[in-house]
C-alpha cells in the first residue's frame, strides 16, 4: 500500500534481522544513546495546517488508477481508453477508495444532472413507474459491501506473460465498496411485475446505451438492488452517478451504471451487449451465451509483478473472491504450486466481497514462485492455469480466473509468468 | 445523502401517493404517451469525459464538513477550528467517506514525511525499538470497521438547543472506517513487554504532543493497533498519516494520530490530556478521570435538523453506536417518547461501529416529536435525555449521549429540541 512502493518491498522487516538487529542496537537495558542517535534525524513539530471540509491526501502519497486501452496496450491518449484499473498492491484493508474503484466505460464518463435524471420501469408490469432519484433516495433501503469485476479481468494473461506486468495490469478490474440502494424486490412489487415476467432489461444512459437482459433468478431478485451511494457517498460518475443497478457476484456489465430503464419481459432482448459483446468464443467455436456469474479467483498482491523483496521475513499477502458466496480458504504455496498451506484470512469474511488473506513466509532466497488459490462456501476451488486452458481454450475472451503464479528469481525481484 | 437536501426532503415519496399517482397516470394497460410525456425533458444522451487515475465526486453533488471553533461558534476562520464536522444528514450506507471523516485536532494538520518518521517503543521493555513505517507495514495486519468519536460529541445541546442545529451540527464528530494496521499484541511480543507493566503512554507528533495513558486491559490489548491505513488506502493526513493508533470503543483523543512513541509503565503519566483536558466535571464538584469507553449512542439523520418533510410515507433513518459492542436493537418513537418500535437494523452489524437504522413512517401531518433510543449487546440502553443529567448534571462536557430529539411542526420543519 506504501507510498513508496519499490522502496517498501526492498525494506520488508524480517523479524530474524529486526531481533538480531535490536539485540545489537539496544543490547544494553538503557540503550538511550543509540535511540536518540537513531531518532535524531526525526523531522522537529511543526504546527499543521487548518483544519478543512475535505481531507485530502497526503502530498507523499502517490496512488492512481491506470487508465488503457485493451489488452496490451497501456500507454494512450486518456479518450482512447476503455477501462483504468484499480492498483491493488497499493491498497490495504479490503474496502477499494472509491475514486479508484475500477472504471470500465463504452463511451466515456457522463455526469448526469440528477433533478432531470428518470428511471423507468415498465413492460410486464402492472403499473409502469417513471420514478426520480429523490423518489428512489426516500425509500426503504440496504446497504451491502460486494466486489464488481469486469469479465474480461484477467485477459492479459490469456495467452503470454509480459513479465512486466503488475497486479494492477494483470487483476485491476475487480474493486469492492460498500453500495446502498433501493432493493429490486420492492421496485418488482411497487410496479406489480406479472408472474410470467421472468427476465428484465437494463439500459444505461451513457451515449453507448449499455443494456443487458437479465434472469430473474430467485438470487438476484433477492439480491440486486438500484444503488444510489457509494462508499457512504453518493455515487461518483465514473460508477454510475446517480444511480447504477448492483448484481451482486455476477459480471461487471450487468451492474448498469447511469442505469434510466428497467423493462420486464418473458425473454431475453438479445441486444448488441450479449450476441456481438460479452459471450465466451469455446474451443469448438460455437459460443456461450449469458455466462454471468463471476467465478471463484484469488492473486497475491505483495510480494506480486515487477516489486522486489528481501531473503527472510516477507508477509504474502492479497485478495480472494467468488461470485457464488463467501471465500471459505485460500492456500498459498511457495514452492510453485508443490505444498501448500492455508492463508489467514482478516475478518469479516462477506459474501461477494473481496478477502483479505495473509500468510508469513521465510524466503531462503533460493529462486522459486509463489501461487494463491481460493475456495468457496459453495466448494469451488480456483483452478491451475493448465486445468482452466484444458476446459475453456485460448479463442475466449472472459472469465479468466486461473491461478496467478509469480517467479521469484535469486535477486528477489518478482515477475509475472503463466505457471 | 442527497445533492440538494432541502428539494429532497420536500419530496419524499408518499407510498400512498405514488401508488395513486401511478393508477391515475398509468392507468390504462399501455400508458406509452403519458410516459413519453413524463420523460421529455430527460436530457439527450452524450459521449462523457475520458476515464481517469482518480474519480471525482459529480458536480452536483456538494457534500462537506463544517470546520467549527467550539460549541455555539460556527463561522470562523479555518485557523481557528478545532474540528470539522461529518455531514451524517448526507450519509449512507455505514461507512464514512475517508475525505469527510471528522476531524479533531489541536495545533493543526501536519503532513510527515513517512521516510522520516519513527515510532519509538520503550519503556518497561526488554528490546526498546525504533521502527519506520515501511517496517509496520511488513508485519501481520489486520483490518476493522470501527467508529471513532470525539469525546465531546453532543456537547452542542447539553445545556440548551438551538433550533436552527442539523445533525450535522449536533452529531458530527462522529465517523466509521476500515481502519488496517499492526496489532498492538504484536508489537508487545515484538519489544518484550514486562509483566508488570499495566499502562502505555502514546504520543502525537503533532504540535501539540498529545498523549495519553492507556490502561492495559485485555480487551486493549487485543483489539488496540497501530493503523496505517484508512479504507483501503493510506491514512490521511487529517486522520494521522503515516501511522496512528486505534483503539476500538474508546474516546477519539486516544487514537492518537501521528504517533511518534508507545511507553510501557505501572502507573498513567498525568499528562496534560488527562489531567487539565479531558476529564468529567462531577455535579459534586469532583471531576473524573480516565472515563475512556464511548457510551451507547444513537441519532436519527433523516428527518432530523432544518429538514422539511410533507405528510404521508416519511422513511426515519439513522445511526446507532456503543463502545461496549454491537447494537442490538434500535427503537424509534414518533409520538415524544410515548411509545416505541424496533426499526430495522442493516446488515452486517459489526462491533463497535456505526450501523444504520430504518424505519417505515406515515406521518398524519399533526406536530410531533421523534427520537431514537439503542440498545447495546451488553444491555446498555440509551438513557433519556432526563435520567441523563440528573445523573451527570450540565458542568461536564464530554460523553454526552442522551436520546436526541427532533421536533416536527405541522408544517413539516423539523427542528433541534432538548425533549
Amino acid at each position: 500500500m506504501h507510498h513508496k512502493a519499490d522502496s517498501r518491498d526492498k525494506s520488508n522487516l524480517s523479524r530474524r534481522r529486526l531481533l538480531t538487529a535490536s539485540a545489537g542496537l539496544f543490547g544494553s537495558a538503557t540503550g538511550g544513546r543509540v535511540l536518540a542517535d537513531t531518532l535524531a534525524d526525526v523531522p522537529r513539530r511543526e504546527v499543521g495546517a487548518p483544519l478543512s471540509g475535505q481531507s485530502d491526501r497526503s502530498k507523499y502519497v502517490h496512488i492512481t488508477r491506470i487508465p488503457e486501452a485493451g489488452p496490451g496496450v497501456r500507454k494512450v491518449d486518456p479518450f482512447d481508453a476503455i477501462n483504468s484499473k484499480t492498483p491493488l498492491n497499493k491498497l490495504v484493508g479490503a474496502i477499494t477508495p472509491s475514486d479508484l474503484h475500477y472504471e470500465r466505460s463504452h463511451s466515456g464518463v457522463p455526469d448526469l444532472d440528477p433533478g432531470k435524471h428518470r428511471l423507468l420501469i415498465h413492460g410486464m408490469v402492472k403499473k409502469p413507474l417513471v420514478l426520480t432519484v429523490d423518489d428512489l433516495t426516500a425509500m426503504p433501503s440496504i446497504s451491502r459491501v460486494n466486489f464488481i469485476e469486469c469479465t474480461g479481468n484477467g485477459w492479459e494473461n490469456w495467452k503470454r506473460a509480459d513479465e512486466n506486468l503488475t497486479v494492477q495490469n494483470t487483476h485491476g478490474l475487480v474493486s469492492t465498496n460498500e453500495w446502498t440502494g433501493v432493493p429490486l424486490r420492492f421496485l418488482i412489487d411497487l410496479v406489480g411485475k406479472d408472474h410470467e415476467s421472468t427476465w428484465m432489461l437494463a439500459e444505461g444512459d451513457d451515449a453507448a446505451g449499455v443494456d443487458r437482459s437479465i434472469p430473474l433468478t430467485d438470487e438476484i431478485v433477492n439480491e440486486a438492488f438500484v444503488a444510489y451511494g457509494q462508499n457512504g457517498e453518493p455515487l461518483r460518475p465514473a460508477h454510475g452517478f446517480p444511480i447504477r443497478l448492483i448484481m451482486p457476484g455476477f459480471e461487471g456489465n450487468l451492474n448498469i451504471k447511469w442505469l434510466r430503464r428497467l423493462k420486464f419481459g418473458d425473454r431475453p432482448w438479445m441486444t448488441r451487449w450479449e450476441t456481438a459483446r460479452y459471450t465466451q468464443l469455446l474451443p469448438n467455436g460455437k459460443a456461450e451465451q449469458f455466462q454471468l456469474r463471476m467465478d471463484t479467483n484469488s492473486v497475491i498482491t505483495s510480494p506480486s509483478g515487477m516489486m522486489e523483496i528481501r531473503s527472510g521475513y516477507n508477509r504474502i499477502t492479497g485478495f480472494a473472491w467468488s461470485g457464488h458466496g463467501k471465500i471459505v480458504k485460500v492456500e498459498v504455496s511457495t514452492d510453485a504450486g508443490v505444498t501448500w498451506k492455508a492463508a489467514e484470512l482478516n475478518n469479516p469474511v462477506l459474501p461477494k466481497a473481496q478477502t483479505r488473506f495473509q500468510m508469513d513466509w521465510e524466503w531462503d532466497g533460493k529462486p522459486t514462485k509463489i501461487v494463491s488459490r481460493s475456495t468457496d462456501e459453495k466448494q469451488n476451488i480456483q483452478p491451475d492455469r493448465k486445468t482452466f486452458i484444458d476446459q475453456v481454450g485460448t479463442n475466449a475472451l472472459f472469465h479468466y480466473h486461473a491461478q496467478q503464479t509469480w517467479s521469484i528469481d535469486s535477486a528477489g525481484r518478482v515477475r509475472n509468468v503463466l505457471a
